[in-house]
């Protein structure tokens, strides 16, 4: 009987736990409580001046933002090759380039074009949960390198031989730098190292780049336009046959408006834009032609104004998190999370640990249980992108939480 | 070696036709040939000027748009819950609502949530390729209904005995009313004569209702609001348990926008949101915060002068395909194609004939087999959404290649 069905199967996958708690959170706000959330990643402020005052032209202008070209507009499509000239004097073709959905979108495409139901496709834990339970839901079996402090959170050849020894070949691999939850970043011998492995066995790099500008200076500047503060190693300059995968969302603030992009090497550019033609039509044209003001010098600043007072809550975050007893703390070279082990006290755990601190002391983190389900139970996630004051009250109450 | 790896198998999906056709019409015009396209599938005029005009107001604001709830935010779901009440005089709860990506977002996510790799899917042919395709990507088997004009181009309970006697059980039925490419309708008898076969079989109805609100008063008024020009007959009238995908992207004229929207059955809910998380995190938030304006009473108004318009040039059409001697025209009781039999003449498909007739006269239309792949072959699909002027001019042009 139709009132009998399940769910499917892949349908099973968890919720962001994030999700859960931003819930709990608005719940505690509307009974008056004052809550202080460092769980979103996201950085306040939003989008660049210019890309909202295009957006605001083309809107009174009534514009007809009919569907463009599955793979975006071509104005924006050249915007983002000339960027990655500027960021890494690169030379990308407009052709590579895939504008896409949010890098969700992106990834989306990108894992259904070269993966098989089947495939193994490894990724560092602590990473990302969505990478796992997109991957999974498409059929692909994700291999998880335990990757912890010893190895700087990011995965090793070493890792990546045990991987195949234990389980057999691999068809992907998925990095992610500067990573979340760690914000630990690949610098250019690790990259090296790992595209050399890749190509050995014919594994399909898929390069997470979306943190890409939120640097703090510990990179290695070598690969990138910018000797000062590196904006991460893109995967290109290595590999040309990896997959970029990039967004708007964070050096740029454009979290809600889902642009994104890939890079794509050419035997993968048709595939994707026939899959994304039938997936997803094309990425939201109003914010298509807005994003392309993003590329403008002015919206590099503010973005860069933005980066300049991450890195001043970054340090008021580590010391604080030093002065609590924080232990291992990982490097946050770029993005804008602290991840760091925590006491647990009377605690079994950091899921536990956190629902006490915001139900008692009114602050939100992420257990590490998200991003780890082996190891993250001692681990909590701060993201510092809400600002210094936010920052520094959270602390405040964090230790008067842990004393208590 | 890395650069030896091929795309996926699943990758393997036909491109629409249409923006191959597209890209010709665009080389065309280039080289300064008049080109009419009445290709696309799209209302011309854009988005009510109420939506411009919110979204224009809120980007002057600089509004933060930051990730919404993966279901899209209360404000939006809620007014899309009351439109089902002021169309059909359902009661649909805020909690059954998801806005998605589009209607393309919305596709994937039902299919993901409801069917499993391996499941059998049955559609009508000729029909929507993107369902086809998407179903294909996602591992579940597409069976086909053999729709012709003897049926209405919609599928019956004997189609589906004589799908389930050939090759199995079905999981799934995609029903498209008014469908695209035909326009035709089901009625209220034939929707409760499929929701009848589909329960007794536990088969789950997934409803495309994204032409609603564009129809020529000749379906079944008994099931919508207005007994003047029913808006089509909404699945959930007679099957609470059934899947709607709907959209702002044709009434609403707003195809780029990427908003669109599902009614979920309870026990799809929460899936359907962990899944949304996963793979998309969330629809367009400037999009979303805009689409409440489509509620409006002066919004409704404008969408149906636009439906009073494409009623007017539906007649230039029908009079126009009768007189070029097209046989059979599809109904074309909703949305705004003619789908039709076209004398091939010297040609030996109805691709060969499209394409002389765009090289040749400079009318771009659709040829069947985009939509199906069996007796698409003498059929053309032609969009009256461009207008009176460019419809009557396309036929025409069309006369004189006819008689060339």
């Amino acid at each position: 009987m139709s009132t009998s069905r399940q769910a499917s199967a892949r349908a099973q996958v968890p919720p962001f736990e994030v999700m859960r708690i931003l819930h709990r959170v608005a719940q505690l706000r509307a009974e008056g409580r004052s809550v202080i959330s460092l769980c979103a990643g996201e950085p306040a402020g939003g989008a660049p001046g210019a890309v909202h005052r295009r957006a605001a032209q083309l809107h009174r202008a009534q514009a007809e933002f009919s569907y463009t070209p599955a793979l975006g507009i071509e104005e924006l499509r050249e915007e983002i090759a000339a960027h990655y000239r500027l960021w890494y004097g690169l030379r990308v073709p407009t052709e590579a380039v895939a504008v896409t959905t949010g890098s969700s979108g992106g990834f989306l495409l990108a894992f259904l074009a070269a993966f098989n139901p089947g495939d193994r496709v490894a990724l560092a834990r602590p990473g990302y949960p969505a990478y796992r339970n997109l991957l999974t839901a498409l059929g692909c079996e994700v291999v998880e390198l335990d990757c912890g402090p010893e190895v700087g959170f990011q995965p090793t050849p070493t890792l990546l031989d045990d991987a195949v020894a234990a389980s057999g070949e691999l068809a992907g691999l998925v990095l992610a730098s500067p990573a979340n939850p760690t914000g630990t970043m690949i610098d250019v011998a690790r990259m090296a190292a790992l595209v050399e492995w890749s190509r050995r066995r014919g594994v399909q790099i898929v390069s997470d780049e979306i943190y890409h500008g939120i640097t703090y200076g510990h990179g290695s500047p070598e690969a990138s336009g910018d000797p000062e503060r590196p904006k991460g190693v893109c995967a290109l300059a290595l590999e040309p046959d990896a997959i970029v995968v990039s967004s708007f969302s964070k050096y740029w603030g454009m979290t809600g408006w889902r642009v994104g992009w890939l890079i794509l090497p050419e035997r993968l550019r048709a595939p994707v834009d026939a899959l994304a033609g039938n997936i997803a039509l094309c990425p939201p044209a109003p914010a298509q032609a807005a994003a392309v003001a993003a590329f403008r010098r002015a919206s590099y600043a503010e973005a860069d104004t933005r980066v300049a007072e991450l890195a001043r809550v970054r340090e008021i975050a580590l010391a604080g998190a030093r002065r609590l007893g924080w232990d291992p703390i990982a490097p946050a070279d770029g993005a804008f999370y602290l991840y760091a082990g925590v006491p647990l006290g009377q605690y079994e755990d950091s899921e536990a640990w956190c629902a006490a601190l915001l139900e008692t002391h009114g602050v939100a983190l992420v257990p590490g249980t998200d991003f780890d389900r082996v190891d993250g139970r001692e681990f909590v996630r701060l993201s510092f992108a809400a600002g210094a004051e936010a920052v520094t009250e959270a602390l405040e109450r964090i230790e008067a939480f842990q004393a208590s």
